[in-house]
């Protein structure tokens, strides 16, 4: 357990300090900035790295979302949730203040919004609460969707699995990164909440519940619809 | 086969939602749009995604003209045709109108094309009725002969198949957008135009004819030259 | 023999279709066209796509310089090398004629350097002959050696030989786009310059003759340093 | 031995003379650059494409920060160090000098920072010398600690081994560009520098210090975190 708890605050701070250190630093640089695609690219990539390196050992979640649809899809003991979780959002809270130390080592720097998330006045397109809480949830149940159908027992391609999610990931920011900057991780959005100099604490609460219902839902979909009782045991560590 | 046409809407609806969505709500975002390549990785990954989720439960195919070319090909019995095609249209219907829900919830929102597809006046370039018939024509013949091919029981790189057919439809928006912002899937077209403020419904004829007729003319060309007669045999699923 | 010839005029079609296709048409898209980063990633997705499609048939090459160093390489019989460049300069020089027709679909088309290569005047970045020469020389010969080098009987990952190659070719272009528009395959020039209005038919021998010289010496570094004799029997098919 | 002392020779001559080739050829080129992006996936491409080419033999590092942290990790002998280290900084000396030929091959060139690394006023976005330091401590230490992990001998996917390296190094560059150009890597620092004609070889000290000292540190982490015992042998070569 110390194992993957350890696992789990290095992959969570990684996600954090260069997905979001991707949008602080690199974004917006003039004329020859990454934008959100480079950005979308970074979270995905954080995904990738980490999974392959240490998804054997915790099954690589970076998320309280995922770990929490891990539960729900019969993958994870519940007893297990508290541990990773807090592991996840100290993680998230350590990167954000490396990330803040170091992006604040220049003459004009200013944290905005930090990279935190948010919905109305904090939505980067100005998108409200309801839209913000419906591509929460959407992309979170498929993000977890996607997570137990590649990482099940059947799967003929195992090897791929940690590529396949970070790669959802990414494809998730590509579209939802104008609605609520994207969560679909509450650690993540934790973490440079603290920092921003907006009220991005106070819209905290959805980027906590929405991620977790639509955890929730995609992990009953694939029960309920694809999951064959048999591959349901408890134990089955994804990536491996 | 009710975990089939489970899938095929679950995957279409992907394919809409997050395809047409990165093009509605990020492509041209100020300053850091995702743009053109952005979108066409989207639309990509898309399937990449889908197709490791769920392409060993219904083949993954996401889209009416795939799975033409799958009977065409000989992968799949004609009977089951009807069900995947009618799966696959509400699926793009009910992505479209998730997407049309969230896309409205900012002040100034206009649906204007709705990323739906269009020859002429409706061609983001202006492309000719010809010009975006022969390129959807090719570009439907070449992505079914690669499906067939990466799919084939020959093939010695299974595992590969959905990344590579989920790239293949990147390189087909790649190029193809400015021309007709690229169909290749009649059932993507549909769903979206519904919404188009423009007169995109009336050109729905070209994007369900051309797919189709490319995706017979790929299938053709693959049993034809480089098919075995041993491996046509029907039950054959794809990304297994 | 039948398969191989058809194999590689599909393949080098596809290549040009779609390479010089995304370079035409979408690369200066008005706001959010792809770029050199899109036409990078274009190229190199046409060679992933069809080496795992037809590799197993053909070996991939798409490339009259990667036939030449697949000979010098001991990987192909020299008997071959005709078929194997008629076809790639017939396929190359069909899919420039389908790209012209959908190209010139629109009102205020004009060819101009329909994405030919080129040095002097002709290059994008105003780059001398010698540079250009270089740039080729060194890019076709890395190309090779890596080509030869994943598609060694020893390689340990084969499966991953058409993924490497592809990206290989992304990440030549990613480089060389400004010096020479980028070539390293013959085939692909030519079919272009017969359709450019510039004079880009004269300067067709140095993408001849520069990407053939790399070839040829990739091979040698690749056989003299690392092959190990036992491999370079003939017959060897690359990516099986 | 002289195999892995070539094959770290050409394979640092690559990841200079392509990554760092991409940044001052075609980043900023006039309209369609391919930007930060496309320099972060350029450097990433260097390191896929060599490590699968030629990972076998020497394990693909590339880089002396990352031979160190083999060392540190039990991977590598240490009398091996100084040959690939060598290796490295000629291959990387080399492969400027090449590309300044080629990159002065145009009438208006001017070296300006040949894509050194810098701090402080040589920094892109002038970010201190404190913050470049953490930046390159941090990314260099997670660097070497995904390395370890995914070549190690439990890894259950070590086909996918130097697909993840290089997209850890892509990644490092999607978000550290700004701050210090990106190192992590004193062999591609030294080589740029000398053709700079900013005073970059002064700074050169801190692309050395930092990078092995981060190397270090994420073997270290590594080995009393994670690691089994068991398979901290020497003589363990990376992505075989």
């Amino acid at each position: 357990m110390q194992k993957k708890i350890a696992a789990e605050f290095l992959g969570t701070f990684w996600l954090v300090f260069c997905g979001c250190g991707s949008a602080v630093l690199a974004a917006a640089f003039p004329d020859v900035g990454i934008g959100l695609l480079g950005v979308a690219l970074a979270f995905g990539l954080t995904v990738v790295t980490m999974a392959y390196a240490v998804g054997g050992i915790s099954g690589g979640h970076f998320n309280p979302a995922v770990s929490v649809g891990m539960v729900a899809g019969g993958r994870m003991p519940a007893g297990e949730l508290p541990a990773y979780i807090i592991a996840q959002v100290v993680g998230a809270v350590v990167a954000a203040t490396v990330l803040y130390v170091i992006a604040s080592g220049k003459a004009d720097f200013s944290a905005g919004g930090f990279a935190s998330n948010g919905y109305g006045d904090l939505s980067p397109g100005k998108y409200s609460l309801l839209a913000g809480l419906m591509m929460e949830i959407v992309m979170t149940g498929f993000f977890i969707f996607v997570i137990l159908a590649v990482t099940s027992p059947r799967n003929p391609s195992p090897g791929f699995a940690p590529l396949t999610i970070g790669l959802t990931l990414t494809l998730i920011h590509l579209v939802s990164i104008p609605v609520t900057n994207t969560s679909v991780n509450p650690a993540r959005s934790t973490g440079v909440a603290l920092f921003a100099q907006t009220g991005a604490v106070g819209q905290l609460w959805l980027f906590w519940l929405a991620p977790i219902v639509g955890a929730i839902i995609g992990a009953l979909v694939w029960r309920s619809v694809f999951d064959d009782p048999a591959e349901a045991s408890l134990g089955v560590a994804p990536a491996e």
